[in-house]
């Protein structure tokens, strides 16, 4: 029995358990709530050092940190730098996204030493291992790539982004509407690639029961990737993107129906006015399943701050109902991030995703807020400084330009309005 | 003639003509609406080096940057370079909070070399006053700090923040409903510190006519500040607040019949549910004056992060109808911001004007961001670096790590989904 079929049975398996006590909710609510496909507890069976975490309604925002090399930079220690920069500042998964130099070896590395649930997308190790041999993406051999899956599965992968959404009729879709930047994904322009040369059907489309056995034998949680995700704000909400959600919809219940825990990657650059929508449909198309979504990214003209602009639209997706929000590092759209650009990656989603359950009211949210607020009263800075988000940030600030009165900040000094508006200051 | 009693009068005063032209907006339609109070042009009579500035409905989102010394950075010369790095950033208007060192001094220096309008909150320097003459806030003498604005209306500052807002009765109001941070607001709480201590009205509020001489006479916009402005998410939206949003609503109609433009400042710390209520709020009950906020923050644990937390903020806030966003910095709650950090503060608020600004589709705004795409498109790195919110942190970003082959990034490399996806790798 899956996780999925046991919460459905009304049991609560040990996993939904332990990701229950992690989250101070109940266990049986939780495991209700993942029996009908709107909450997932990742954690492959063959992985015993993985805390099994719980994604979905009701839930605190997870985060995401994509790691991973490319073939500028095939370092695997950087990458476990990288790793624990994310852990540290609060990941709640990590994906290996690596390309470039010994990918196996790097993600057994990562296994090994995540306690977090760990992602790859492994068409990523079908494309490297394709070229390896000479060949060009357009001829990966549709086998081998359920082949590197059912690998990744097997070492414990907790779950995978596949883009089993893009057909053939998707794509026609995708051409009817004119886009300023085509497809964006990595996963998507490889599947599309293949299929204009090899005029046919995308193969994970094709083979999803097969894709499926292999994730119900090995409890991995299938990440419905969206290869159609817009690359610009122009791009946003067009027929490409949204037939590949009505696409997903429908896999959505075939991976229920086979026991498979599922949930659905969505965009990427978005205007502001259109999140909301995003995330109503997206809920709607898909029954419900967890959503799951790059940035959102409000703006294309920020490269250098894409935290920033990741930021406002992931705050408003999560409030909208977004589950887990993948970060995006100040690096994006330039080059691959370095470890300090992970850490500001991970706090700035972090930011988003706390702001929106705030504002969802996830019970104990807003009690962090307030206890700095309260810290801020007393003027209490050591208790300030244990509560930010990144303490070592705050305590750096705060001590780069101290004040001469020590119970106040350099802002303000004397005029410390907390000061004089209690008549401590007299 | 003041300008808005000339564009109350069908006529278009030639700062508003020259304000017109920056903005790419037509001067009729500009004057019109500054005649009707939904935006305003910042000029001060007396100072001709000062770009006539339109801040309003439909018009593009613009960025404050809040520079000045305290107690303990007395350094006017590092005030200075804080001024260019925020106008070098993009800031629209600026204003000097200095309250250590050669207050006069520093305000001088920076109404001569501004090109941009120039704030100040004339308290901080009759608070400084008095303190230096040896006195204790509380003992301000009102004469003074009348005199202090009509000095520095004279000097040339462009528009001032007073708290006229604050009343025995909003004070009563504050006091009904428990805050947890009470007054954060620094001109706030003088003004309260000193309406305790003497049992008196507020006497800003209660000499707002003779204030109004003064702006009317030199045409400086009168800023009402939110002395009551929530420092915590648990005190947002209070009977404190509203109360004195409610008193600014009639002091805009008492400031607009003198013939004086005004616009209004709010919060502060909001949860992101309850941003599009304050907007509509201040809107209605201050007869659609132009909004100018300070955020807001939507959440209170980010110390060291705070210019994100009110990117988020402020996006929505702007996108729900706020004009002018005032910048927060990271190192907001911790110290006085060095220049590194205004830089900062400026381009995240920047970003998220900008995000607002496509989604209320202000004409123009989406055009940016669709050439950016367009130059990601074309694997144009010269372009996008140009076109780059901070061209300069764009490059650094691209230059840290640089591709082997110089069409992509190394972020991807050879994998570049443009790339595949266009066939321009085959």
């Amino acid at each position: 029995m899956t996780i999925l079929e046991a919460c459905r049975a009304g049991r609560v398996p040990e996993e939904v358990a332990a990701a229950a006590k992690a989250e101070n909710v109940d266990p049986e609510a939780l495991a209700a709530s993942i029996g009908q496909g709107e909450a997932i507890v990742c954690r492959n069976r063959n992985r015993r050092n993985c805390r099994p975490l719980a994604i979905g309604k009701g839930l605190r925002t997870k985060v995401n940190a994509n790691i991973g090399t490319s073939k500028d930079q095939m370092e695997p220690d950087l990458e476990m730098a990288k790793l624990r920069a994310a852990l540290q500042a609060g990941a709640d998964t990590v994906m290996d996204l690596s390309t470039g130099g010994p990918l196996r070896e790097i993600r057994r590395r990562i296994l090994e030493e995540c306690p977090a649930p760990v992602g790859t997308v492994p068409i990523y190790q079908a494309a490297v291992d394709t070229v390896e041999s000479g060949r060009s993406i357009t001829e990966m051999d549709p086998d081998r790539l359920l082949g590197v899956i059912e690998d990744q599965a097997k070492e414990g992968v907790d779950f995978v982004t596949v883009h089993c959404g893009i057909t053939r009729e998707g794509v026609r879709f995708l051409e009817s509407q004119p886009r300023l930047l085509g497809v964006v994904s990595r996963g998507g322009s490889f599947t599309v690639a293949w299929m204009r040369h090899n005029r046919a059907e995308n193969p994970l489309y094709e083979r999803f029961d097969r894709l499926l056995e292999i994730c119900r034998e090995h409890e991995v949680v299938l990440s419905l990737g969206d290869g159609f995700r817009p690359g610009a704000l122009a791009d946003a909400t067009d027929r490409g993107q949204i037939h590949e959600l009505m696409v997903l919809g429908q896999l959505t219940l075939r991976a229920w129906e086979a026991g498979v825990q599922v949930m659905i990657e969505g965009p990427g650059h978005v205007p502001l006015d259109q999140i909301q929508a995003n995330v109503q449909l997206q809920k709607r198309l898909c029954h419900g399943a967890p959503f799951y979504v790059l940035g959102p990214l409000v703006t294309d003209v920020a490269p250098g701050y894409d935290h920033i602009t990741s930021a406002i639209g992931g705050a408003l997706a999560a409030w909208a109902g977004v589950d887990i929000l993948c970060y995006v590092t100040p690096s994006e759209h330039l080059g691959l991030p370095d470890v300090e650009d992970v850490r500001q990656g991970v706090i700035a989603a972090r930011i988003a995703g706390h702001a929106a359950d705030v504002a969802k009211g996830v019970p104990g949210a807003r009690a962090w807020d307030d206890a700095m607020a309260e810290a801020r009263a007393d003027l209490d800075w050591k208790r300030q400084i244990e509560l930010a988000v990144d303490p070592a940030r705050a305590r750096h600030v705060r001590e780069r330009c101290l004040p001469g009165d020590e119970e106040v900040c350099s802002m303000c000094g004397e005029f410390c309005a907390v000061k004089v508006f209690s008549g401590r200051g007299e």
